[in-house]
């Protein structure tokens, strides 16, 4: 597999970024290609804008995602964006490594999802969920947060954590066509003992070896919609 | 009413800004005070990072949360920062203004949650939900997107948008303590007809004009929750 990393916390010697040198570590030593972008090491710009087009579709009037496919069509995006595009069509496998800032992604790698991930490329019209443009990839996420896993589930205090995370493993990368496989979760981070993070970067070296193996995540398919996007009756209502 | 708007779109022609500027004018009309940050305008930096505090309390390790704190009892937060945090300060009522990127805030408006809801101002420790540190202000969002309403709800190919918006009303407006109240929702923007936009416009300014009497969505409270977190037994349970 060729695994595509891409990596977004401000500091080097955070657990996160001991996470993402383990899975460079023992990816590579498995015999998978990696590569990662660091996007706090490279200043990645993450505020889509007019800037990331070398020649206007319509100079005048800005709609990102035409201008996305426009610039992707004419080989003229910024060069930031056309070298993340080459390692995302390169990869088997997106790996996004994060701390939860606000139940979500750090701006920098929403910016870089803004910004890289092309209509044209990875969705457009009805392309998208299993018929998206990155579809025959997998994808997923190893994440850092500071609570505790009893606070999330159907009753705890914020809800399910994969409901939080849905604009991400199904708005995103499930939308872009990739089998999302479970992500790993690396609760109370700030808290815990040396001893309980070297047991948690054990259980993320297995979790990392054994994603060849993982069951997707069970989302949507557009077959089971009509050509307006309204649910086809079921075969159970006859 | 002080109300603080916060805008994000790249394209000050489109409907998202006509929608902020009819805001403007309407609130204004109606007698409350109106202050705009325009996050492209003002080309905001929505990158969390080490340059964000003048001084450190650990020059060494960055823990953002923990630097959060310390810059702002010290009033040593960047300027930028330190600006909109007397904005927000300032506010009654929180209005986030945003086209829907990956069913989510655009980076750069995420990175404005990420740098300027800080830690020890607006959360902490116990301080969330219904303790947060934002509690007794009026949140809501006003976004467009391109998709149409059949498109969402329990059966929908995207499921309940308030679902992907979670992240956000509960995780982000929530989590600090303001009064979420219900969303507005402008679909299938850039397929509509000049009729249908300006009918959309009406309708909007009709819901800001009723946001002072509107109920607010209902979310967890820490009061069912013990002191570890944990739910507490429900009365019909004994």
């Amino acid at each position: 597999m060729n695994v595509f990393i891409v990596h977004a916390h401000p500091e080097p010697q955070s657990f996160c970024a001991a996470m993402k040198n383990a899975a460079v570590e023992t990816l590579s030593a498995a015999g998978h290609g990696v590569v990662v972008t660091d996007l706090y090491a490279m200043r990645f710009n993450p505020v889509a804008s007019a800037a990331d087009f070398l020649d206007r579709a319509d100079p005048d009037y800005l709609v990102y995602a035409l201008e996305q496919r426009h610039a992707y069509e004419t080989g003229t995006l910024a060069a930031d964006i056309a070298a993340e595009v080459e390692k995302l069509k390169a990869a088997d496998l997106l790996l996004l490594s994060f701390p939860l800032f606000w139940f979500s992604a750090p701006a920098i790698l929403k910016g870089w999802i803004d910004r890289v991930l092309l209509s044209g490329l990875t969705y457009g019209g009805k392309r998208f969920y299993d018929r998206g443009g990155l579809s025959g990839k997998k994808a997923s996420i190893g994440i850092t947060l500071g609570a505790r896993p009893h606070m999330f589930g159907p009753d705890a205090i914020h809800g399910e954590l994969e409901t939080m995370l849905r604009p991400i493993l199904r708005g995103t990368l499930w939308y872009t066509g990739m089998q999302v496989l479970p992500p790993f979760y690396a609760y109370h981070v700030p808290y815990i003992t040396a001893e309980a993070r070297a047991a948690v970067l054990a259980e993320w070296r297995n979790w990392l070896l054994s994603l060849q193996r993982a069951s997707p995540l069970s989302f949507p398919r557009l077959d089971d919609f009509d050509e307006r996007l309204y649910p086809k009756p079921r075969a159970d209502q006859g």
